[in-house]
């Protein structure tokens, strides 16, 4: 029998499952994490259930995408886990973490830093790729072999990266309004000259566009939704990753919504699709 | 043509309609007041539809229960509006008003203070029964002739007592959770010994059980959802709610729910039954 890594700070009986508040110690990180998983009703009766990973953008954590988004009832409905990381290391202490909303705190980018201060905790990108999903398939009822990966914005763009890196690992893959060519505007700029110290190569295994032109696809379609009136749809590129997909033969469905901007509001509009797309993939 | 004397704060996309966050000058606080709104399609089409009042709980404000309770895809495929007021006025300037959770800012009872200092601006119960609906109904695209009316805790007691005090204005009504003896618990003991003065008996107009034992009953059946692992169970007195019902002949559907606690998780796992209930009487 092996202990849980995990504390449990919080438990909530929701749509037939629960919702666990948890905290662990994350040894990629050398701190202490925070992450929520929504387990459903079967989850709960001893079956394990396929898990599906949500991230969340600039400026959230983890509770933001499983309280803004809706997606509880339809994971419900499908019998899916939901895991919910933070979006970046809490505590790392690196001098100016918390003076910007687009770096440090917040603002993890699902990518491990290279350069000092950083690079010590700043390695969400491991975090998320490798030593959560280990934690959570060997301490929680939730399949192995197939997983699938989403997110909003800044967790868009990590879902991606995730799952273009190592398509063999993600099963199916959705994103909202994701930072879809990250090294060609300011937020990865900034990533560049702080966690990359300068190093723009780096956004080789990050870059949503980069990996598509490296040749790395999904077997899957990439369920995309992108509003239209986004305020920051400038920089999140949504051309340039229809490009790039098509370039790469990567199968895409990119949806462009008239109306709709950056916000939960745009996200729980269209949630049930992605848990649909995901349920079918998992099954 | 009639100015609106509604100020649009933002305005999102979502679900096929729109929430607006609004700001006006309401006379019966005396102080600028906001109020969220959800629009479905058809509103936004020009046609008039149902409305329901959503009223959030201790320490919430305008946004809590558009954001956290899942309503707003369930009230689009309805077809209702959702009106979302604050829970209580902003700078009244009460000397200790943001002291506490359970009085002043973010606790407004939806009551009308009758003491000074709270009787100047504290009258979020004439603000939600009168001011708000004759204003949304002139200035928005909803139906006058039918609404409805539901909350959480301190939310749900304003649904009720709004309900059952006016029986032929508000069609429909429920509630998760809601203070349902609020004079006999220290919630409304706090109450009595602020906003009324000492004067018990002004809770006669608000008390759900008080105004089912004065006769105030509601042609429409009362739906409740109560967690049994609520945090908050014994203040919250769903027994004596039922014996009041029962007494007075109110037809009453109060479902009993084990596991679920206080929380938006609960709220949300039963959202879908109570806009269907509000669909229903309001169609």
């Amino acid at each position: 029998m092996t202990v849980s890594p995990f504390t449990l700070i919080e438990r909530h009986a929701c749509c037939g499952g629960e919702v666990h508040f948890l905290s662990h110690r994350s040894e990629t990180l050398g701190l202490t994490a925070r992450v929520n998983i929504f387990l459903p009703e079967k989850a709960l009766a001893g079956q394990t259930v396929p898990a599906v990973y949500v991230l969340a953008g600039l400026t959230c954590n983890q509770d933001t995408f499983l309280i803004k988004s809706n997606a509880i009832r339809h994971a419900a409905e499908h019998g899916l886990a939901l895991v919910a990381p933070d979006t970046s290391p809490r505590g790392a202490d690196v001098a100016g973490e918390d003076a910007s909303y687009d770096l440090g705190t917040g603002a993890g980018y699902y990518v491990d830093a290279t350069a000092d201060p950083w690079a010590a905790h700043y390695r969400m990108g491991s975090y998320v790729r490798h030593e959560l999903p280990a934690l959570i398939e060997k301490h929680c009822p939730v399949r192995t072999e197939k997983r699938g990966i989403m997110g909003h914005s800044m967790g868009g763009m990590g879902a991606l990266s995730v799952a273009l890196g190592d398509a063999d690992a993600w099963t199916t893959v959705s994103a909202f309004a994701p930072i879809a060519a990250p090294s060609q505007v300011d937020w990865g700029q900034k990533v560049t000259s702080s966690y990359f110290g300068g190093h723009e190569a780096e956004w080789g295994q990050y870059d949503p566009c980069l990996l598509l032109k490296g040749g790395r696809t999904h077997p899957g379609t990439l369920l995309i939704d992108q509003g239209l009136d986004d305020e920051f749809l400038d920089r999140l590129c949504p051309d340039a990753l229809e490009k790039a997909a098509r370039e790469a033969g990567q199968s895409l469905c990119l949806r462009r919504h008239k109306g709709y901007d950056h916000s939960y509001w745009f996200v729980q509009s269209f949630i049930q699709d992605h848990l649909k797309h995901h349920a079918e993939g998992l099954s």
